[in-house]
């Protein structure tokens, strides 16, 4: 018999479970969504999410010039107190490029939704661009919400929807290292290829574990950057997008970021947000498939990304996508096209796994193989650009032509 | 009566004519057209230019940091001497991204062409990318463009074609201030939508003055900004992007840059690139529409640029202008989306010439006249970014659903 080392204690493994659902598993919080007639065909179109007591909240919101009034009265907001009571959404208007009345309707939303609700309340609008918000319908659907607060739950995630064709929820039970189990719930909107099209993504994550605001803010910032990023490539978003996270404040003492707790539950909303990206780029309009595509080796993240949004931009390579056509070149043709310098001998591309492209020239034998991975719903490239640090992964979706016949014709 | 005061003198009026025909009006040019088995097709995909006696040339190139083989190839040849006495084009196969492999062709094409026509010879190609270069079918190809020069006047023109729908010609005549009267041709081949699509762009260009090759190298670089950069915005260009002007040597004395001939003949070939760049944009694969986007009161030329950019690469803009939806909120959203900082209460925008949003919100009374003009095959917009004095116009086309099947099946 051999002496048996005691094993090295490993590292926790963070216990997390898929739960069905979303927002609604957290407890504290209810959600609700109503028709209050700012779609003209009858859908659900008003939704709130309210909270038994005020919450800490983090936001993250477009960097678009053009940002819309109540992504500006949000910003404004949150920069006076990071607490919030209620957050009050509606679809089919998009309140953006509307100008002042624009700033005076997202006002008079947020006022009358603290008078049912309490405050503070964030105002958040999706839909159509430059046409004033019909406020007298939304302000007189708010009592029609608080009746209906958790009385289901996907009415809320029904309401926030646009193009989308269907409702995107998450959730996860993630056991803390003190040995108690936290709740993180997620619903989101946004139908695919957000890049470059722009079309709004709007995402809601809240959990019951009191996580004070700055922890909080760490966390999204942390997690946005390699969930939602990933389908919206940095600062390039439509006039309306946000992500905001909740969480109970607590007298007694809150989780602060860089404690075990904080650590374990960023995970879990990691996952969350992971899994509600996937879901908006399955989604895509008209989409068929999601490209996953890491782009690597590259000096700088800015030269990454640039590099990683001329692929994902070029409608050659979302048509190839769509067609199952391996056409490697254009993925290449189009990286050359960032105005990022490269070595093209020290280019590296794999699709599915396979080397097709290296040494300045084709690998033919492998391109058999990668032919076959573009048929699959998922399809995985990797280019090398250099032997840098600096990486980025995004995913987007593929173009077809039911993409453009819902986007000729969806006035929004 | 009253003393009639003698006008003062005009600025003489450029006298210039429109003639049909492509290169072929140029006195001492032949071009000829085959089908060399490059396109299994049996269409025609091998065509050469031969000049009478070596030529002055001048020469811009793809900005693409994936150029083809005989992109470098022709830059190298026009960085030793700026004569030329051919060129030879195929298309069906792009000779890009093919490694050491590619340059040997390259090479092996253009010495094959001297030994036919006499050198220097420049080669171009384009089509498939990623694909070795069937360069013996090409070199034997030669043979037969030699017995067919100037046998008709569209064979070069339809040779170097891909998913094109028409061939692209235009020519001029022009009286010089000495009275003289100078031909300028030019033929192109490029299927709309260049940018993003990045689909190759060739134009060729010429005259029978015999231009000195410093001179055409400023008139190209100067018209090419005007023209055919105006439907590929500057640098954003695929792997074999090329425009060549060629015009005959004189020992007795050639026609120097700021010289008025040469400003008279710079006009000709301004309207001959005008005149191809828009063919090319009217025939993008699968388009029905034209936009003419002028971005002004930018303060650099490149955020002018970037802005245009952001705009005439959003799908989303594409679809609308497609669908004859004046979805104007789509085009100033994705300006917003350009990363340029611009005060949204000093935009202007103009759709057909109504003033459609300013002062940070819509024209609501003039949205229905803005309408109709997004009906019409050519769209006129104009965004005013700010009080600055840098601006760009750009041309680009729809995106229908036609685009979508042309490019999810064509393999090149």
């Amino acid at each position: 018999m051999t002496a048996q080392m005691p094993a090295p204690p490993s590292p926790r493994e963070i216990e997390i479970e898929v739960l069905d659902g979303g927002l609604e598993v957290v407890p504290g919080l209810k959600t609700s969504g109503i028709a209050a007639g700012i779609k003209p065909d009858g859908k659900l179109d008003l939704g709130v999410i309210v909270a038994d007591a005020p919450c800490n909240i983090a936001g993250v919101f477009t960097q678009n010039q053009a940002a819309a009034a109540p992504i500006l009265l949000c910003k404004e907001l949150l920069a006076k107190q990071r607490i919030c009571r209620a957050v009050v959404v509606n679809s089919g208007n998009a309140n953006a490029l509307t100008g002042a009345q624009g700033d005076e309707d997202a006002r008079a939303v947020a006022e009358a939704a603290e008078a049912h609700f309490g405050g503070p309340v964030l105002p958040l609008s999706t839909g159509v661009i430059g046409v004033p918000l019909p406020r007298e319908r939304i302000i007189s659907g708010l009592a029609g919400c608080k009746a209906q607060l958790g009385a289901d739950t996907t009415s809320f995630a029904q309401a926030i929807l646009t193009t989308d064709t269907c409702t995107k929820q998450a959730a996860r039970r993630v056991r803390l290292a003190d040995g108690d189990w936290a709740y993180v719930g997620g619903v989101a909107k946004g139908s695919g290829m957000i890049h470059p099209n722009m079309a709004t993504m709007l995402a809601f994550l809240a959990t019951d574990a009191p996580v004070s605001s700055a922890a909080l803010d760490g966390v999204l910032r942390r997690i946005t950057a390699t969930t939602f990023n990933q389908i919206s490539v940095d600062g390039d978003t439509s006039t309306n997008d946000a992500v905001l996270a909740l969480a109970p404040t607590d007298p007694q003492g809150e989780l602060h970021d860089g404690s075990p707790q904080v650590r374990d539950l960023e995970e879990a909303f990691r996952q969350v947000a992971a899994d509600l990206a996937e879901q908006i780029v399955a989604d895509g309009e008209g989409a068929t498939k999601v490209l996953q595509l890491r782009v690597h080796g590259a000096r700088w993240p800015g030269d990454a990304r640039a590099i990683a949004r001329a692929i994902i931009a070029s409608p050659l390579v979302k048509t190839a996508l769509h067609g199952g056509d391996a056409n490697w070149g254009r993925i290449i043709a189009a990286a050359g096209n960032a105005g990022v310098e490269f070595d093209l001998d020290a280019l590296e591309l794999r699709l599915g796994g396979h080397l097709v492209f290296t040494d300045g020239h084709p690998q033919l034998d492998e391109q058999e193989l990668a032919e076959r991975c573009f048929k699959d719903d998922r399809v995985r490239a990797e280019l090398k650009v250099g032997d840098g640090g600096a990486e980025v992964t995004v995913l987007t979706s593929d173009l077809s032509a039911d993409y453009v016949s819902i986007n000729a014709n969806y006035r929004t």
